[in-house]
């Protein structure tokens, strides 16, 4: 089993258009510090699911045929856009598991193209997607949203993007698991007042320490976050890192 | 006054995902066929106004600054889905003019970060954009949609899509001005019955010839436009060509 992240940023992405902050200047001068839509893919027993589709060059980094489908965090923009073009594809069927979101994203319920939306997850649903086991996990943000937790190999991924904090069940289900990666939210640093929508540094290594997972990846970072890590040096525990763009776990 | 044509293709653009037909090999192979997201660039007196915006890479193709505005035809994805980006950038004010659409396109009226969707055109009104006079035209598309004359240092480009046929009223207006470049929605190859919110050819040429353009540029091009114009030798009227992408007026 293979998670690979094609992008770790927020929905402005990094660099920040028009932003000089000392982040987004890395980001301008050096591609290895850019941070492109939050997304990324799983690969196990000879499957390739996409998490999240806001990347918008899927026509060209995915051949036809090479995807077995998409498993949908949410409808956000940021995490979806990239379906606006994928859809009109002809000769293949995409399936898109995701939240039951009556509002989707956009136009794509109404004009589904090659994506099949026929089959939202409940919470807490399981499927097997080949050799991958698939459990569906509520998170807290502003639209309908679920986490992933993958499970192949034994080996044991959960993927929680768009979240602050956790919601009770979540978090049991996940303190009875073994995980050997958490990939979670961590979109701004630590913030006076409670965080809204995205975890910020703190509530992010709450979770990070209620789950105690073997090592914890942070994703969907915005140029804040990135920033505040260049202007100081700053500890985070041994088994938590930031991730990158091509990071593969 | 410059006109360039930054895309061409319709919504699927060209090469259609997974499609093998003729016109689609040949832009997988020969970048020169390909075609993106229907749009153009406009310049004029020192200013650049994007028509539409649907490339979905406007932060790295316009730096921060160069634009002045963009001229929206209308809100559906392939003409709007590179603003889902764009608006996040900071410490500007980027207008956009266009057709008073109370659902506009997801979440960019709730949403609008840089974006200022507060001046929508009504119909036949006229804007002075620095030496570039703007004329908005109603057309005949699934939501609002207008066209645009725009009008500078003598010379008058009429650029007319998504539509089928045109308003009497669009049509009279034009019928009246000295067109020395007409660019007009041409979706698919003739049809056999009417064709619906994009020109077949036969309806195109049917609007080129009420307009008496000097030069006519057929865009908004499918694959099937492409393939059609493959399969056998095609005439066209001496003023009338197939858009590329790229191409300067």
């Amino acid at each position: 089993m293979r998670l690979t992240l094609l992008g770790t940023g927020d929905a402005a992405q990094l660099p920040v258009y028009n932003c000089g902050c000392p982040a987004c200047a890395r980001a301008q001068s050096e591609p290895a510090y850019r941070r492109g839509p939050c997304s990324a893919l799983i690969e196990c027993g000879g499957q390739s699911w996409l998490l999240d589709s806001g990347l918008t060059d899927l026509c060209e980094r995915f051949a036809p045929g090479s995807l077995s489908g998409i498993l949908q965090t949410h409808y956000h923009a940021d995490h979806a856009q990239g379906l606006l073009h994928l859809r009109w594809g002809t000769g293949l069927r995409i399936p898109v598991h995701g939240p039951d979101d009556p509002d989707g994203f956009a136009d794509l319920y109404k004009h589904p193209g090659i994506l099949d939306f026929s089959t939202p997850f409940a919470a807490f649903e399981q499927r097997m997607l080949g050799t991958l086991r698939v459990t569906a996990l509520p998170l807290v943000h502003s639209k309908p949203t679920l986490g992933y937790l993958l499970e192949g190999h034994d080996r044991c991924i959960a993927y929680l993007t768009d979240t602050v904090g956790l919601p009770d069940s979540t978090r049991e289900l996940l303190q009875d698991t073994a995980l050997d990666v958490l990939v979670l939210d961590c979109s701004t640093p630590p913030r006076d007042t409670p965080p809204r929508n995205h975890n910020d540094l703190t509530r992010a290594l709450q979770s990070i320490e209620e789950l105690q997972p073997a090592q914890a990846v942070l994703t969907h970072i915005g140029h804040e976050l990135d920033a505040w890590f260049m202007q100081a040096p700053r500890e985070l525990p041994e088994n938590v890192c930031l991730a990158r763009d091509g990071m593969t776990l």
